[in-house]
């Protein structure tokens, strides 16, 4: 259990009213407990949630299927397990809550995460407690990472640099999007990653679609290469996209890339505390209009135990009310000045991760100098 | 556009009487549309929905991003655009309805699916609207797969198969689980796979857990290997599991394994339409009593564009109504006789898929040769 989140819990609880929150999402119950549970995030009725009290010990709501699982990482945790095909895993939320003396409480939930009828059932089982919505708070909470989470990060960061760098430089033309893709997850693997998620390889004509996979797709000389994945290591993932050509780049690309390039040292040279998020974005949309470059509606996010979270810098957050947010000290973010359409046919991106510092940024992906294009032989 | 689903949707429609049908989860929408949505399955407020009316063609709301990705597949189809940062896609939803003329109609509504906070603006913006829960059905029709369905799943499970199998022949002690792992995404994009879900490598004294994935854990001589993945390939998902051991098979292996294998050859002699799912359960139980090993709570379940899915042949399946739901041709289960803890410190596991045919079944997942044990050299 992640003491120090438990403690941002009870914070949040004070300030809110609330006497429980129940982090049921894979991110959130991952960021108090210190891991994911594994079939969690695959099969959405596999609940497993954290109920953490404003006074006393969190205790966890499993499915049976987890429970060897869970009890190995937590030995001394209170479980609650539930049957998959025989309990209701709300129904048995409602009883652990009531246990706890909490029935007629107000207890703060993700309303983003838990579907409607889940909703609906566990408002039922518990007709005297006041469920809240909490969502927005648990994700501002995600955002300045812990020592711990800027470790994970700072490895990941530095295990996808090198998959797809050393994935590029082991294919070549005449093989396929699929052998990048099995080089790519190759070098995952071997680097220490314990999965991923949103392998993007798009090349030649298909480099202009933001998120598709490989496909059988033939890497001839001039294609641009557009790859990005994102490893994962106890529950945190980084994403990371670099561009390659193949032998020899196609018209307007090398000045393309270099535009792309100078956006990436704009952003990394203003990065810091204080600064809002929109004036990052603005400034990188001003950049843009003078090279004549199309704006996708953001350029960097925060991430962790999401593949996306907040902050964006852009002009709209995912939480309405920081649109003007400023960057914090330890907070990490993915940047990417990318053009999907470049108008020539191809598309180009390129993805760092980037810690907020007391006084201003660190380039976490450091392992591919990314100021020339990467050749593909 | 899949023209047969949308005709078993309209079916559906005229038996609860209503006027449409938002398929919004990642299966449904692939089940209808014939492909996912990328980023959808991984930031779920990225949604996609096909608005399937009663009358008149589908149209599709689908979020920004992804717009050039679906205009692709679908040059045709109405779509409209919602922004990321800026709609809800709640709002643009309702909007869509109502230009329907389905303001004031019953619409039927994945709420195992739709997150609470949504549907309570979807809700809210459809005050005259009756919005009823279809996921039951929804599952249900998925159930029967249609010929195109049957020919993917079938490819998808010879490429397990063959990933899996050939990634042992390829390793050997003194390697470790993530050199497994490489192997097996490997050969699971150069036989054609997509992307996949699900990477279980459980090796030693960790091949108790269920869903674990690969660790840095060395392999030794007489360590027991549970190795399970599910290939995607548009949208669906074929699971196999493959167990092996380390040069030689530790005390009780062969033995259990035998007794497994009897087990799987009783499920393939029973499997075919009229037969029960829970009495081919029951019967798997009865054999696993005479062998003295403990059973989980399903020893199969059927399997297409989500891992786990109706029917399941257990003592309950996931829609309560279906208790004693019969084997159907067209049906395609994965069947895993398994044991997770043998009480000798390992677990071992065996899932193929099998389709059920007009008079039997038909073993899908045909590459590896399961009658005994698979060796690690």
């Amino acid at each position: 259990m992640n003491a120090d989140i438990v403690e941002f819990y009870r914070s949040l609880m004070e300030r809110r009213g609330l006497a429980a929150i129940v982090a049921g999402s894979p991110e959130n119950f991952a960021h108090v407990t210190g891991f994911p549970v594994p079939s969690q995030i695959l099969m959405r009725w596999r609940h497993a949630m954290a109920v953490v009290p404003r006074h006393g010990a969190p205790e966890l709501v499993i499915v049976d299927m987890e429970q060897t699982t869970v009890r190995k990482r937590l030995p001394n945790a209170k479980l609650h397990i539930w049957r998959e095909f025989s309990d209701s895993a709300m129904k048995v939320l409602a009883g652990v809550l009531g246990a706890m003396g909490l029935a007629r409480e107000a207890i703060g939930l993700e309303l983003d995460y838990l579907p409607a009828a889940d909703f609906a059932t566990l408002h039922a089982a518990l007709p005297g407690a006041k469920l809240a919505a909490v969502h927005d708070d648990l994700a501002r909470l995600r955002q300045i990472k812990t020592p711990r989470e800027i470790e994970i990060l700072r490895r990941l960061s530095r295990l996808a640099d090198r998959a797809i760098t050393d994935a590029f430089r082991s294919v070549h033309a005449g093989m396929s999007e699929m052998d990048i893709a099995a080089a790519v997850t190759r070098n995952v693997f071997v680097g220490g990653g314990e999965d991923y998620r949103l392998l993007i390889v798009a090349t030649g004509e298909r480099s202009v679609l933001p998120n598709v996979g490989p496909s059988e797709r033939v890497l001839k000389r001039g294609d641009v290469c557009r790859v990005e994945v994102f490893p994962k290591i106890q529950g945190y993932y980084a994403g990371i996209c670099r561009t390659a050509v193949v032998q020899t780049p196609p018209p307007h690309a090398e000045r393309i890339w270099a535009n792309l390039t100078a956006c990436k040292y704009l952003l990394l040279e203003r990065m810091k505390p204080g600064v809002s998020c929109r004036a990052i974005y603005e400034l990188f949309l001003a950049k843009l209009r003078e090279i004549d470059l199309p704006p996708i509606s953001f350029v960097g996010h925060g991430i962790g135990l999401h593949l996306h979270e907040d902050p964006y810098l852009g002009t709209h957050p995912m939480i309405g009310s920081d649109a003007d947010a400023e960057l914090e000290a330890g907070m990490v973010l993915g940047i990417e000045p990318l053009v999907y359409e470049t108008g020539h046919g191809f598309g180009m991106q390129n993805k760092d991760l980037v810690l907020v510092t007391e006084t201003g940024c660190e380039l976490l992906s450091d392992y591919c100098d990314t100021d020339r294009l990467i050749v593909v032989e």
